[in-house]
């Protein structure tokens, strides 16, 4: 996550040069020579297209700025049923088309290398920035309509997956090898609240792929309910790092891959820490197969390259050790 | 949770004479007239001594403020070995005092009607103020503390830990019946961070307890973690809203009650719906004996305090309901 960022001298200039974070996501050119920088540093096993999950409102019509240092905001936030009927469903291929250009960039220069993941902000997570207006830790208001006006809420929610679906799909026919769904938010609600307008809504976006390629489906602060997660159809369930992995995997078995969760907070350690961070998940892991080794949450600026660099050989010698071992299942 | 709190008119008025949220807190006349006002109103429980998790850091000496809308505030943060070698152990007599006394005041004026509850934050939680110098979401500071100085920040756990039991006993000693250690932010920890830096420390406090009164544990976002806070010898577990209260109870059983755990945001609602969803929580958990109903975190000011009663009378309604009818247990 955040895989090009802030972190990198490269990023940085490329940001400077298209102005701001916006005009990045929608020039292909940049996305492109953004999403590729990381891949140019270090031995990466899968590329990710530059973008934000606050495309689809933008589309809309919103009005999205993105303040460094302040996050996202919306010039018209939803907060009437009169706001959420006004809304249509954006065209993926004339409101988004910049992200299939820069997917369809993207894979051209990759030339089959490694693959590229595309992805979407889950419908419940998207939703809370459209109604909030920006980031807020409260989430104040969407829980006001939650509770007060479930049904115009589920009608958002219900338009957020029929586009984020057709994104997606637009994605893969652009050349996306893999898809994930990113629910920064859902961790936010009661167990009920959370399979009924978080969960319910990343499975129509699975169900929409239908198997075209790869889902992973991603919450963070979901460890309570990986269960239900595994049983949307995903193929694979992404961790944040309050949950064990081990206890992941026994608890979820073969249904689907893992994909976790180191905290990226430990990137600001000295590289023996880091090492024998990444080595403990790995082998917590054991020699089961299905686990994509990635950070909890995004990658900060704050963070130096060269740690990065520690932790992607740390897991490739670690994985390569573990893999070679004798195959004793350790579940 | 934040029983007398903004949301109360009669508390605004408190808080206006006394000019700032601390003088609230540090006159034990006032903290006394405020802790007893959600009584008078609503026919609560249990009362709460009004004060703040973090009289102890501010007790050290670290230049406490209390900012409305940006929060707390320390003017002199911990960074360095020097910092913490620097404090030391408040006195919960000389330092501490005004807690004590609004504890006595509080039980004089209660006359055994209700249970009064005292608290403390945990080490973790307290400390991540103390470091991060306030309110911070994403503890960088302390993050990185925690993986490049280990020993250091176990150092100043250890110390906020020696001075919570002492603390907490003052509490007991002066009236109250009951302690709660409050876990803020240990759920933005890794299982093995948060079992060695918050757990560990709240172990020890409830350990210096010593079933003197019963204790409560609770770590928001700790649901993954359920069993474990069980077994560190508490009375009673919070649960956030986030976690299942039927799943909670047949996971942990009869070893300890469980307190919790609407969420607060439902306060926002119409009284229907505040009612049946405290129904909802009070009926998962059963005729079980050991359930504490609380909100799963602090009242907000934009609550009508109407509300708050439609919730009170509907926890003791549907409890009473529950109790009187045959005690079939649906574990």
């Amino acid at each position: 996550m955040r895989q090009a960022g802030r972190y990198l001298p490269e990023y940085r200039a490329s940001r400077e040069r298209a102005g701001d974070f916006l005009t990045l996501c929608k020039t292909p050119e940049l996305a492109c020579e953004v999403s590729l920088q990381p891949l140019a540093r270090f031995p990466l096993d899968a590329a990710i297209v530059f973008s934000d999950i606050l495309t689809i409102p933008d589309a809309m019509g919103l009005g999205l700025s993105l303040v460094e240092g302040v996050g996202p905001r919306f010039a018209k936030p939803i907060r009437t049923s009169e706001d959420v009927r006004c809304l249509g469903e954006p065209d993926p291929e004339s409101d988004l088309g910049y992200v299939g250009d820069a997917i369809r960039l993207i894979k051209r220069e990759l030339n089959d290398s490694v693959p590229l993941i595309g992805f979407c902000g889950s419908p419940w997570t998207v939703a809370t920035y459209m109604i909030e207006g920006g980031s807020k830790h409260d989430f104040t208001l969407i829980k006001q309509m939650l509770y007060s006006e479930p049904a115009l809420l589920h009608q958002l929610l219900a338009l957020l997956a029929r586009s984020s679906s057709s994104y997606l799909l637009a994605q893969i026919e652009a050349g996306a090898d893999a898809v994930m769904i990113f629910d920064t938010w859902g961790g936010v609600l009661s167990t009920p609240a959370y399979h009924a307008f978080s969960l319910h809504y990343i499975k129509q976006i699975v169900t929409a792929v239908n198997g075209a390629v790869p889902t992973i489906a991603f919450t963070k602060g979901g460890g309570q309910w990986l269960d239900s997660i595994a049983d949307i159809g995903c193929s694979a369930v992404g961790l944040d790092w309050t949950t064990d992995i081990a206890k992941a995997r026994s608890r979820i078995g073969a249904r689907v891959a893992l994909q976790g969760n180191m905290d990226p907070a430990i990137l600001r350690a000295d590289p023996v820490t880091i090492a024998a961070e990444a080595t403990a998940i790995v082998e917590a892991f054991g020699t089961h197969p299905g686990h994509v080794f990635n950070l909890g949450h995004g990658i900060t600026p704050d963070i130096d390259p060269d740690n990065v660099a520690v932790l992607v050989d740390t897991v490739h010698s670690c994985s390569a050790t573990i893999l070679a071992s004798p195959k004793i299942d350790n579940e």
